[in-house]
């Protein structure tokens, strides 16, 4: 099994799970809403322990890099193999949300860069995956970001991230959301930029990502034909300890730049 | 078969045809982009006409207030009954959004009150129905808002609405999205106002909606214990030519009154 064939393998397999456990929070919905964190703790550690368990088998040595464990080397070093995910991306969705719009997220990842990643939406099924050079597929059909190349027909994402950062956010994005012709927003940084990777949104700012948010995602709307950086337009790298990124359908991507109001 | 059921069947039936020209577009997604604006009035005319056929079939003689229909009465009319639809809410999300949020809205009006109503998501086959007094149920299960009493852990849905108002929307709603704990955006009225009726959100702000956007779901929102007024705070009528909303669990509703900036 390559690398490609394991994020299928882990993300399909966990996804049957995950979607177990947010019917579970249907059911008892009333009785857990205390205990909501918990529950979504549970169920994010318990991904993140099924995935971690396979790599240590399957491809023993490799780094693993999520929300929950340390790090024992520079992922980015030349030729270092590392596994980065994000077990539950869309956590407020998972406990409160009428719609199920939260993903698990893993790449694999060389050297600092994603060579095969991928997506999966549990409830609706919906699996992204991409490989570096060979494009990226929702369902196995190619996947190809919109022609969209002006922003009266701009449909943009955006993330009201958490209330500390929220004046920032708005005031970043301010013009971008007075000008593109509609705005929404999920609360699920993986289900955006799919969105934008296939060609149903064309463009999509959050203030502040940590690598297990962007590493699959990322090579799914490079690979869609898209283009990705950091808000004030530098690459976009995954472990450069740096937050926020733009992520559009490319043609779109300097009118973008330039009305956002960084630093 | 009384109102309600009536209701139910027609959301029923309606919502399969609406569901199988949805999988059609993504099928056919590249080359129909073009039309897609066509696509959708055909489906929005077809789930109407469906519809109004048989309301004049089964209930002769009762108004019908819709999208795209005349009155020869006015629906406020002491004892006038009418039906108020929608037969696509939600359209940019029928055309174009990885996540098919869109409904059918459909309520029973006598003097200008809904006294029976429903909603239904098509592809996830969410039916929400309510009857005055009765009480509104999520496929066949009793909702009640929620019981969030601080804007530290309340969840806004906010409606960006369409460029020529969005200044207005983002001057009124300011405090609102600046101090909510969590903002969504869906860009589906009946959506959101059903996330409110479900506990699921906790207020909802839209500058500028229809009697056909609302009419179904201020009734479920009321019957499961939620408010609704004009962003004044006056009564939320349907047929006032009025425009703008604020629905909320109630228990939010004073303070979301007083952040908003109504001229």
């Amino acid at each position: 099994m390559n690398e490609l064939e394991f994020v299928e393998d882990m993300l399909r397999q966990t996804s049957v799970y995950a979607k177990e456990k947010y019917a579970d929070r249907v059911n008892i919905e009333v009785s857990m809403k205390d205990e909501a964190s918990n529950l979504l703790t549970e169920v994010d550690l318990e991904v993140q322990k099924r995935i971690v368990e396979r790599i240590d088998k399957d491809f023993p040595g490799d780094l693993v890099v999520a929300e929950e464990a340390g790090l024992d080397r520079n992922p980015s070093d030349e030729g270092c193999r590392c596994w980065v995910m994000d077990p539950i991306d869309g956590t407020q969705n998972f406990v409160r949300g009428l719609f199920p719009i939260f993903g698990i997220s893993l790449a694999f990842v060389v050297g600092g860069k994603a060579q095969a990643g991928g997506v999966i939406m549990p409830v609706s099924g919906d699996l992204f995956l991409g490989e570096r050079g060979a494009g990226s597929f929702r369902n196995g059909k190619r996947m190809q970001v919109s022609a969209i190349d002006d922003l009266e027909r701009a449909k943009l994402e955006f993330d009201f991230v958490r209330l500390s950062k929220r004046e920032a956010a708005l005031r970043i994005a301010d013009q971008a959301l007075r000008q593109s012709a509609a705005v929404r927003s999920k609360g699920c940084a993986v289900a955006a930029l799919c969105s934008v990777a296939a060609g149903d949104a064309d463009a999509y700012i959050h203030i502040g990502l940590s690598p297990w948010d962007y590493a699959a995602a990322q090579l799914l709307v490079e690979e869609a034909g898209g283009t990705l950086t950091r808000m004030d337009g530098s690459p976009l790298e995954l472990f450069d300890d740096k937050k926020g990124l733009l992520a559009t359908n490319g043609i779109l991507h300097e009118q973008y730049l330039s009305l956002l109001a960084v630093d």
